[in-house]
């Protein structure tokens, strides 16, 4: 039986994506496209049981009230939250029993899952540090997904009690060694030609291990949005992040 | 506090190279070295708290029989465990309440890691493939932990009740895919110079995450070692694999 | 002084990307943009001192006689040559003192490189081996490149006297050991998400390296063609294949 | 036929290295192991051909003389040469017509070539940047390999008119965007378990290219010394540097 799904922000270029993914899958059915002035009721009428919303942060607010009280489960990428407008959508989660809502600010699994692996082996390696590739219009150094790596990679050596990396370095040029975060050495790469990529690189006697994820293209966050709304009707309330989704 | 420690098999290579990690660091105490020939005796007057095992099928099960009976907790690398052996364990173990028993075949956390990582990965991913290179000395192709990785993806995602994966190949040159392990793709490369190293890819839309596991020599068991060590004592009773000491 | 640049087959996917780069370019002018039914005279009208070409083995040598013949230098990524027509243009150019023509299979200058790079370090290493990444939507295993490739480290192995690689393999799963081209193991991994990627592995004695090509877009042999471009007026007479432009 | 070799400096480290690199070769032959005190005359009674001299600054200049002057071809891996030693050298190779001399800081085949490559490939790309890894217990930042990797890529730069790279960075975490070598930026990591390693990437429109040079082990450079041996001959006088035993 396929699932009915309808998508907010639909004309987009992210919700014109997940668009193309939903008619792509065959356990899905596209049943509504919604976009700026088309009315919600649609929704209802065409029997859409999850909407994928990739709005605005002043349009989501009334999306996500009509369909959670319409009783339909909502998968959201929209940008804009936080604990209070997360608090009103458990409010209306409570008043509607069962409604599931996936709020989460990163759909790319590879990279959701590099992280939360890189969160799991940080306490079993003396060394790790991280190596971001980017292309050279990226306005900032290191990425925001390095950076979050690397925070986690400082937290669970912290919980596991480890101490400070091994680091002979006597003579270093200004730079080479990275930037610091939080202990954790973050490399950037700037480079004509990549998308988007990094290594975390984790060592320990005789052995490395290492992590790569890599974006090629726009459009990599259509396969976590699927993920989504196929697992959001098994997770009634508010979940935040996609990582209880994918097991971890 | 230090943890006391006694090595059996002290003067193998594998031993003496735990011996040296023991005493590389500084939460662990060496309390004895034994090798054919000595007395277990010296492990109770020494006052060790674990001892590790890395004699031979012959000697291992006196060895843990003492050493439990003694209330010594004990990691075991020694081969050649069946279903009666562990058994035989798991009753011992039961007569002494709260000592830990941890035997395990592969003790590189790096790769212990690379396949847990891969299961967890697999169902969210249309392809995986598996790429291994060693040394031209290697006499089997692919090699055990390859098999190994491809076979719990393949459990993975039948688990998951994915399809096969999408491959349009309509020409192809004999073994140019790789053999087929379960329907996972297996790649071995043999290459002077290198140890042992595997490449587990992943890939959907727009992305890959890539597992890369490194062995640059032949003592990257010492740190599973030594983590087993550290941990047998909360773990009491018979663990096989060194998987739930690494949070897996 | 800017070089004034003429493009036929200018409305093709190919064509549009290579007037793209030509616009983007500070140091080229493009004066012409030709597709099919246009007259060539706007070339000279326009005063083109270079034109591209992306046409159709049809229509490719009516226009290098025409641009030839009017002293104009032609950059070439069409198809279909063969050594009679390439004894038409060679006829064409003596009878022309001073015009270039560059004809070359592929402008990608990374894949150029790459397959220079092998042929030069072959000789010196005990191993080599190659492993190419690909899209699930290609027909072929391995790729065209990958062949050639391997083709080129078998020529430069020959020339050197090399035997046959290190290689203790006694038991092997079929098809875990490559496709075997001229002794050179090729080995294909079909991967969603992937584009185009390329690794080209030497070892001897405790060291190798790795000539790794990647293409992350369907542009990538734009910068060759510009490197044909600025090139093509210093290499008078016909050229086949950009490795004489990039020094090799 | 095969080469007899005498090695100078036999009992070092790597002397010693180079001792079993000619026992294990089929096409050499051991005929003196000589080392402080020993007398070179063993070297003319036993007919010596080429000797390898890996001994001391102290030392080096007298084994010369005396080799060149009997005509024995030597290739040399001491340091501490300059510009009037290497002039000595040629004086007592203009005196023995015919006997050649191979004097080289380098022995690593796979990173001399890496960077002759990355020389070769530089003018053609818009991007490049150097990573390079070591263990831990390493001293200076960046390693001396990649800063004259990094040299070499600027200086190619230059010679062909190439301006700045892109690199829209705005803002940066300090030290994330590495150390600037000649406007190369060059990257360190530190990690427990690695040996020597350098990623030197290339990027232009949808392509990069990255060579790779791994180092696995201390005998890296065995290989290149039996290069120097087998071809010595057939270059008389000095030469100073592998480059061109290797077609660079």
């Amino acid at each position: 039986m396929t699932i009915k799904v309808g998508v907010l922000g639909a004309k987009g270029r992210v919700g014109s994506a997940v668009v193309a993914g939903v008619n792509a899958a065959d356990d899905l059915e596209l049943v509504a496209e919604i976009d700026a002035g088309d009315s919600l009721d649609t929704l209802v009428e065409n029997g859409a049981q999850v909407i994928v919303d990739f709005t605005t942060p002043n349009a989501v607010m009334g999306n996500l009230e009509f369909c959670i009280n319409n009783g339909i489960h909502a998968v959201v990428g929209t940008t804009g939250f936080d604990e209070e407008r997360y608090q009103q959508v458990r409010d209306w989660c409570s008043a509607n029993d069962g409604v599931g809502v996936l709020i989460a600010p990163n759909f790319a699994i590879s990279a959701v899952l590099a992280m939360a692996f890189a969160r799991q082996a940080a306490p079993f390696f003396d060394s790790a540090e991280v190596v971001e590739y980017h292309h050279p219009n990226k306005l900032d150094a290191p990425s925001g997904t390095a950076l979050k790596t690397a925070q986690g990679i400082a937290e669970a050596r912290r919980e596991a009690n480890l101490g400070a990396m091994p680091d002979a370095t006597e003579q270093a040029l200004d730079g080479s060694r990275g930037a610091d975060v939080d202990g954790v050495k973050v490399h950037a790469v700037r480079m004509q030609g990549m998308v988007a990529h990094e290594d975390i690189i984790f060592g320990t006697t005789d052995q490395t291990l290492t992590i790569r994820q890599d974006s090629y293209g726009r459009d990599s966050f259509v396969p976590g949005v699927l993920t989504g709304v196929r697992g959001v009707a098994d997770h009634p309330g508010l979940t935040v992040g996609l990582d209880s989704y994918l097991g971890l």
